[in-house]
C-alpha cells in the first residue's frame, strides 16, 4: 500500500474533516493525535499500551536520535521501528525545530545549521540533506522537510528571509528525496504571523509538490488567539485532498480548534510531559495531582473517564505515588494523559461522521466551565 | 479460606521442598519470591504485569507507608490491596528493618523504637502493639512480628541481649494478634551468626507459637558462606509443616542455596533495584547495559530468556534507554530481572517435583561457570 489520504466526511459548512492516511505500515484516521518518542520510546509507556490507547502513529526526533544513539547504528538494527519495538507508522521531524531549541552556539548559513550538541558539546551540522539521509535511515513513515521554526515574537524581515530559506531547503529536501521514494514527505509552512508570508510559503512549497503539508511555527509562545488566526487563515491554503498536519500543538482546546480550522494531524508532547508533572487532563479542565485536597480523595482522575488508570486507582494514590517520586507516578499518570488525547481525538472524528461536531465542541466547552 | 501450608513434594534425602500456602486471598506456591512494593508500588511495574510475571504474592513496607502516606489514610481507602491494584495476597514486614537502615536518632527501650522519620525529620515511634495496629490497618495477609535486624558484625553479648528482647516483643505480638485474627502472624528468627543463640530464638517462638516463621538478619553484610552456614542449622530448627521464609535475600545463587536447605519464601529489593541501575540477571549471570560492548548488540538480555523483554528488545536498545535516562530502562529492565526471579522459582519448583533439584542446581552453576 502506498502513501495516500481519503477525505471520509465533512462538517456540512465548514472545515472539520474526517479521514484516513494509509501508509505501508498501516492506517491513520484523523484527526489523529501523535504522541512523542522523543527519543526512541513515549516516555513512561510500553508500545503495546500506546496502541491499545488508540494511537495509530508516534512520532520521532531525528535531532535526538542523531545524536544518541546514532542513525547509522539504529539502520544496523533494522530501523527505528524494529529498534523501539512499534511496527506502526512512525513520523520524523527533520531535526530543525530541536537545533533551534536545545543547541548551543548554531549557525545558520544557506547549507544549513552547525551547532553543539547539548548532549556532549560535540560540533555538529544538519543540512536538508542530511536531514532526509538520518529520517531515511531510521525507517520513518512520514518524513519532514528541514525548515527553521521561527521564535515568536520576531521582526517580519527576519520572518521573510527565513521563510525564503525554508522554502529553498524545502526544494532541496524533495530533491534528496523525490516523490515515490520510501517514505511520504511533508513540507512545512512558514512565514511567523503573517498571513501573507504564510501564504508565499504555502505557495512555494505546493510549487514544489510534497505528499503533505503542516503547518509549524506554532505554540511558540503565540496568544491562543494568534494560533488560531493562523490555523484559520493557513489551512485553507493547503491542498484539500492531502493531510494537513500543526506541528507541535497543544492543549486540549488547541486540538479542537485545530480541527474545526481543517487539520488533521498533531503532535505535543504535553499529555506526557505533563502526567510527569502531575498534571492531569480532565473532561472538566486540568488538575494538579500533587495539591494537598486530594490526599485522601477516593475517586478516580476523572469520573467521565473510563481508562485503565481510572478504573483502578484513586486521586489519593496517584497523589501518595507522585509525592513518593515513584516511578509508577509517571507510568499511570502518561497512560491516563494518552487516553484522554486519544479519546479526545476518536469524539471528534466521531462526531464530525455524526455530522454533530459544533455540539461536541459545545458539550466539550460546557464540561470545562462546569469544572471551574 | 484460612492460612495454611501444605507440603507437596521433598526432595529425597534434602531438605529442599514444594509447598503451597493458602490465604483467604489466593495461593501462593512455594518456594516463592516476593517481589518488594516499599512504598505501595513494585517499583516502575503495573501491578498485571507482576502477576503475569508469575509472581503471586508482594510484600508492602511498614515502615514507609507508616510515614507516608499513613496507615489510617489507607486503611480509610479500603486497605492496601484497593490502594494499590493488588488483590492477591500482601505480606507486610514490622517496619523493624528499616527504622534500623533508613531513620536517624533512633533509640531502643524495652517498649519499642522511637526514631526521627527521614522524610520529614518529625519523631515517630513503633512498638510491637503499634506495628501489629499498623500492619492490620493496611490489611495485610501475613504480618511480620516486631523485631530488631542485628546488625553484622555484632558483639555477642548484644546479640544474646537484643534476641531476648526481640523475643518479649514477638510475644506481645501475639498477644496483639492472637491466633485466629484476621491475618497469619510470622515469627522473626534472630540471634545473628551464632547457632545456640539461633536455636534460643527458634525455641522461644516456637514456644509462643506463630503461623509460620522467618529468619532475620541474614543479608547484612555477612559472607555467602556464613548465610549458608546460618541457614543450614537454622531452617531445621522451624516447624517443618509451617512455612519458612529467609527475609531480605537474595541473590540468584542465595535463593538456590536457600531452597537447597528447605527455604520456602524469599524477598529482596535486588532484581528491582539493580534493574534501575542497569544490572541485569541472566541465566550467565550478571551484566551491566551500560558498558559500550552493548552499544551495537542486536541479542536479547539473555537468549535463553522467554520474557516479554527478551523477545522484543536489543541490548543496544535497552543500552540506549540507560544512557537517555529513559523511564522506559527503567520499566524493562525490571519486567527482565522480575521475569528471571520468578522463572527461577518456577524452575526449582518444578525440578522439586520431577526429584532432580540437585540436576537443576548443577545446571544452574555450569550455565554460571560458562558464561565467565
Amino acid at each position: 500500500m502506498t502513501f495516500s489520504f481519503e477525505k471520509i466526511a465533512q462538517v456540512p459548512g465548514g472545515s472539520a474533516r474526517r479521514g484516513r492516511i494509509n501508509t505501508p505500515r498501516g492506517v491513520i484516521d484523523t484527526p489523529a493525535f501523535m504522541p512523542v518518542g522523543t527519543q526512541g520510546t513515549v516516555k513512561a509507556v510500553l508500545p503495546e499500551a500506546i496502541r491499545e490507547l488508540g494511537a495509530q502513529i508516534v512520532l520521532g526526533n531525528t535531532y535526538h536520535l542523531f545524536l544518541r544513539p546514532g542513525h547509522e547504528l539504529i539502520q544496523s538494527l533494522g530501523g527505528l521501528h524494529r529498534f523501539m519495538n512499534w511496527d506502526g507508522p512512525i513520523l520524523t521531524d527533520s531535526g530543525g525545530f530541536q537545533v533551534f531549541s536545545l543547541s548551543d552556539l548554531r549557525k545558520i548559513t544557506e547549507e544549513g545549521v552547525s551547532f553543539q550538541s547539548h548532549i556532549d558539546g560535540s560540533k555538529r551540522s544538519l543540512t536538508p540533506e542530511s536531514s532526509m539521509a538520518i529520517q531515511k535511515a531510521l525507517g520513518s513513515d512520514i518524513i519532514m522537510a528541514f525548515d527553521e521554526c521561527i521564535p515568536h515574537p520576531a521582526d517580519r524581515d527576519y520572518v521573510i528571509k527565513s521563510t525564503a530559506r525554508s522554502s529553498r531547503w524545502a526544494k532541496r529536501c524533495r530533491q534528496a528525496h523525490p516523490a515515490g521514494s520510501v517514505g511520504a514527505l511533508f513540507g512545512i509552512v512558514q512565514g511567523g504571523m503573517h498571513e501573507d508570508l504564510r501564504r508565499r510559503s504555502a505557495e512555494d512549497l505546493i510549487d514544489i509538490g510534497f505528499e503533505g503539508y503542516a503547518l509549524g511555527g506554532l505554540s511558540v509562545g503565540e496568544e491562543a488567539s494568534i494560533m488560531y488566526e493562523v490555523m484559520e487563515y493557513s489551512l485553507p491554503m493547503l491542498p484539500e485532498d492531502q493531510p494537513r498536519y500543526v506541528m507541535g500543538v497543544g492543549t486540549p482546546e488547541n486540538l479542537v480548534e485545530g480541527v474545526r480550522r481543517g487539520a488533521d494531524m498533531f503532535d505535543c508532547v504535553m499529555p506526557t510531559r505533563n502526567a510527569r508533572n502531575g498534571v492531569l487532563f480532565t473532561s472538566f479542565g486540568k488538575l494538579s495531582i500533587k495539591q494537598a485536597r486530594y490526599r485522601d480523595d477516593a475517586a478516580p482522575i476523572d469520573p467521565l473517564c473510563s481508562c485503565y488508570v481510572c478504573r483502578n486507582y484513586s486521586r489519593a494514590y496517584l497523589r501518595h505515588l507522585y509525592q513518593s517520586k515513584e516511578i509508577l507516578a509517571s507510568m499511570l499518570n502518561s497512560l491516563h494523559n494518552l487516553h484522554y488525547y486519544q479519546d479526545l481525538m476518536a469524539q471528534m472524528r466521531q462526531s464530525i461522521e455524526l455530522g454533530r461536531f459544533e455540539e461536541f465542541r459545545r458539550e466539550f466547552y460546557a464540561l470545562r466551565e462546569a469544572g471551574n
